[in-house]
């Protein structure tokens, strides 16, 4: 792992999520780039002295050196933005697959460039987008692509944050430090940061793509450079029509990704807030609430998605989790030179890290010029 | 009553909610351009067969010649939207109050006349916009106005339906047919129809007005000459951003009207499916919800427009019936020569009619050109 | 009417109810055992002065002597307790269909003279149980009529209400006195007063009658000479358990009536404080939600029970209207010689009254001596 | 380990709990009674070989030979009902801390008897009651002893399943196959196996103890030996009353733990199929949502119970880690000499067992003679 010191919370996160099947290990880190806190970490997680690394640069060139079944099989990026870059680069280049955090870089240009390293390279190249790994997220997908909402016309996705609601980068609050500051965070605020989440949530569930884009973003707390809070309407590639909302100024607001979309036939909805539960409402119908377990209605990619029986609620650990293991799952099948399965193979991927970097500049151009901006 | 004739719903709710308090009763009608039609409609209300009348020019003339105390207090349009420019203009031309069902006309040049005779008249003229009339909405209203989510940030306000999902004006929907019809309906399709009463809810409980609005409307169901669906972009009189979107083509959907609102301290939601809840979630304090009856937390306001105690649960028609019964306390206390309480007055009139029209122009225009629009 | 004198609640709630459609006018009224109260109401009903009367037996007499087609039809019984036993009897020694607020009478004795009388005269008695006459209630009947949860195994109900969690009877709460008062409101406390709700509740939704109970009255508030509070194990005619509980000291409550029932095949969920969805949870099949308006799949019976299409939540008012209006129906059919409609006919009558009295003699008596008690 | 061999699903829940937060690694385990199936599973786990026992005993035994900083540090018993007391008291008598699955033995007499070797011999013996470790359950038990309910005065506890609604155990479902026969499952059905963790729940959040309770258990699915579905009425030590149920046939139900607890001043509301959130009503207050992750407003038991900032739900396999990370506090603790903190030691123990067998016998006596009994 790359990244993940003492104070952050994704780092954790990654972890948890990686061990919690118990088909990966976390053998080496570079966990800050303060040597003595990258130490630190490492001994929390039990680590050999000698794999507690002081950058991640020597822990790529020093893994690489390792006999097979020894050297780390992929590497972990959980770093802050303006980190990604670099170690994604030398990583691929050294023959490592990678998990990377999203966002994938700063520009469009470097994630370009990642794309060609993985194309040449034929690694694995996975995003850690967790909303799009809830099983009742898999099985809204599925049903759209099924059919059943029919043709898709609208959708509206929405990421309400609260927690810089408040100028607390001011008061010393880590987090909120270089997600405001340009040089870490990237030209984006909220809608590099949290936005992409959402977009990539529209595009995975209804399997369509936005090919324009009407944005208001909106710096509200004053003295902030970067958005806090964004509005954007959206057109996909059907036709459909869209909004998009994230913001980290909704007072009041925890981390509820919402997303609903309609169809001909149809429409579903999805709460972060209550993740296992997915809103099924078919025009003259009762409405359907589906929840994970449910092998007798629920198509394969979400059962493959939950650990426990019905009535037994996962989170966002095991959103995490489920990235993980199909990450496990991937590796193995390259091992024994298969292909993975589908529903082993569905992950966030360097594509989808690439179109988050295009989502994020046609906002912010479709916001300074105040006009509709179109998406390859 | 003006309109109302059978198979009209409206009408039956304008006379539900009319009577509900037992301090208005349905005296005369001209219920149907039919006037076969307008006396079965009239006799279904146990009216007397002289006041029944076969058209509406006649109703106003000889309703003016009763005598005081005899002759109807104010006149209830509740025809389709070509049908209220007018009665309402002859109506007012002859001494009576108005109440109208909205849109308050086709243009907003229109509009503006009816305003210039109301301000010469004097006369009462209310539009009934049922949703600003829940007590749960009239709180959410004075908790922003009293300061509780400090300056308002964002708004969201929605109204999704589904039933022109499918070409049912073809089908013979009687509804359907004049809703999709320019002729009857005017220039705007569901951004008339029901966006405006997403507009006026948002400007009625954050007390801002839009000042500037991008939209995206999108007729969706092949054939249809109006729009059936849109999304637009708002901007506040205090620079606080939003999001509009009102559909009749959200398959699945029924009737359901929904605001959040931010500001820098919190933010409130309410939804129509579940009229009696507000929630209110101030950062840093758990969630509340709030609920009609209790006079230990609630405004004034919220107390005078539910009828019951905790726990029972009123709607739609109780709703309208809030709206009927402070027409009735204005008219009341003009006979009295006083003025009505604040929470009497408390009523979409002229004014809200006119920004409904300056709304639908504005949205209209900023459609066809792609790009914002201001309004005054 | 009788009672729903000044400070009364439930008398305007039959008031608004009864007047809702348009279709029964109160015509006269002896509202409170003071006089000048009596007075005071009728004025704020603009009856006229000569309907105003000053007492029930008054009243009774001399609109018996009304020619026809001015004469009341039926007589609505809305005093406390106490007051239900002599009008009723009087109403229908003299002609007079009766509705009267629950429950019956004091004593299950008194109950079967007013039975005897109605079997005897031939005329309509109705209770006004308003919880099954909301329309997801008639739903959830006929769905568990139609066998869709098989054969019923499990009934839980309950009752919870918060508003005399405090003594304040003693603070002069008028509703509390009369309520708290053993010989204004009869043998029975909480359990009689809104138990016998859930009771016919549960009794109506399934089908089936409670042959045996385990009752644990609890007079929770000090000094309180009814109980406030209970518990009641269930058996059912067809084998199935079941819990009943009702309380008034449940602190922070409303007035929440729910119901859940489990058979074979799957069950189904009601909630009194969010009345217009009905749950229902097939084994295997996602949880449906049920709403009114739906003729596309609701029963007759539901669609029967509302006035609005969908989305447009009615209440409690609206209950009692259902209620009402299936009463003019029920009178109109006998003036015609002809039999209401099922859905006309489908009321609380004077056998559901005797029910209520027969489990709160059982409730009484199994707490009494901590054991089982059958009922008949 | 003991048990959680092949097909079982709690081994997988009590393994991914315990390494969920990097403090526990599985380090050896008998996993099944078949030598061979214990061997696969082990692998599994990547266990060593020479850890992977055939059975049980020979675990403990060997395992105790080991050097100091190599065995087992405790011992996790994850076996059928029935093996519970064998390894629990051999583990005991060889010095090793056991965590147990509930049940804790058959009888009671058996869980005195592991009392009595606890109480000799100071080791730690914690139960994995996971539904009380759940940061909401642990804010309703700190609201509750802080008095902000008053004094508790009723008290609502459920557990409702459905996944034996169909006699299943002939269709060959092993785990309803042990479950349903009482050689493996002891004398108590559905609520020994479930309604016990509704009563502990009810006595943990409230701090009461049950000191009599009516049962009427009922055999449901015709052919079963054990009861699968019942009702018990409850009375607390403190006066307060209460009802628990418990149900393995309610057809349509996944795995609900549901609470409802009231006092003198107000209520509050705990549900399983969402578990975080409490919700809390204050009698003349808006109703309140507690949710995890709010340092301002939680007390610390909650706040330490959760991983994740507000707003990342977690669920089941968290509340079995929060169980193990408090077993790995009060190991090191114990190692260090200290004292664990009061949030490291809560924890269901040897006591909280044997009150589970305690309830099972009341419960079946009571339901056998239809009368109340009371309990120690």
């Amino acid at each position: 792992m790359v990244g993940g010191g003492p104070g952050s919370l994704i780092g954790k996160v990654h972890a948890m999520g990686a061990m919690l099947d118990g088909q990966i290990s976390l053998v080496c880190g570079a966990f800050s780039s303060d040597p003595e806190k990258s130490e630190i970490r490492g001994r929390e997680y039990f680590l050999p002295p000698e794999r507690i690394y002081p950058a991640w640069q020597e822990m790529i060139q020093r893994e690489k050196d390792l006999p097979d079944g020894e050297r780390m099989d992929f590497l972990c990026i959980a770093t802050p933005n303006h980190l990604h870059y670099g170690p994604a680069r030398m990583a691929l280049e050294n023959g490592f697959h990678v998990v990377c955090d999203k966002p994938l870089t700063h520009t469009a240009e470097d994630a370009r460039k990642l794309v060609s390293l993985v194309e040449k390279t034929g690694l694995l190249f996975v995003m850690t987008y967790p909303y799009v790994a809830y099983p009742m997220v898999k099985e809204a997908r599925a049903r759209i692509d099924d059919g059943q909402l029919g043709k898709i016309r609208k959708v509206v996705v929405e990421y309400p944050q609260g927690w810089l609601s408040a100028p607390v980068e001011k008061a010393g609050n880590r987090q909120a430090l270089w997600r405001t500051d340009p040089d870490r965070s990237g030209p984006g605020g909220a809608m590099a940061d949290i936005g992409v989440h959402a977009f990539y949530l529209a595009e995975y569930v209804t399997g369509l793509q936005v090919t324009a884009l009407m944005a208001d973003l909106n710096p509200v707390v004053p003295g902030r450079r970067l958005d806090d809070d964004g509005n954007i309407l959206l057109r996909f590639s059907n036709g459909a029509g869209g909004v998009l909302f994230a913001t980290q100024i909704a007072a009041g607001e925890e981390n509820d990704v919402n997303i609903r979309v309609w169809g001909e036939k149809g429409g579903l909805e999805w709460h972060h807030h209550d993740p296992n539960r997915l809103i099924l409402r078919i025009e003259g119908e009762p409405v359907r609430v589906l929840r994970p377990g449910h092998s007798e209605y629920l198509f394969h990619g979400a059962m493959y998605a939950s650990r426990l029986p019905a009535g037994h609620p996962e989170g966002y650990i095991e959103a995490f989790g489920n990235i993980y293991r199909q990450v496990a799952a991937c590796i193995r099948a390259r091992y024994r030179g298969a292909d993975p399965s589908p529903e082993e193979s569905d992950l966030p991927n360097i594509y989808t890290g690439l179109r988050g970097m295009l989502f994020q500049e046609a906002a912010l151009a479709s916001s300074a010029d105040r006009q509709w901006v179109t998406m390859p």
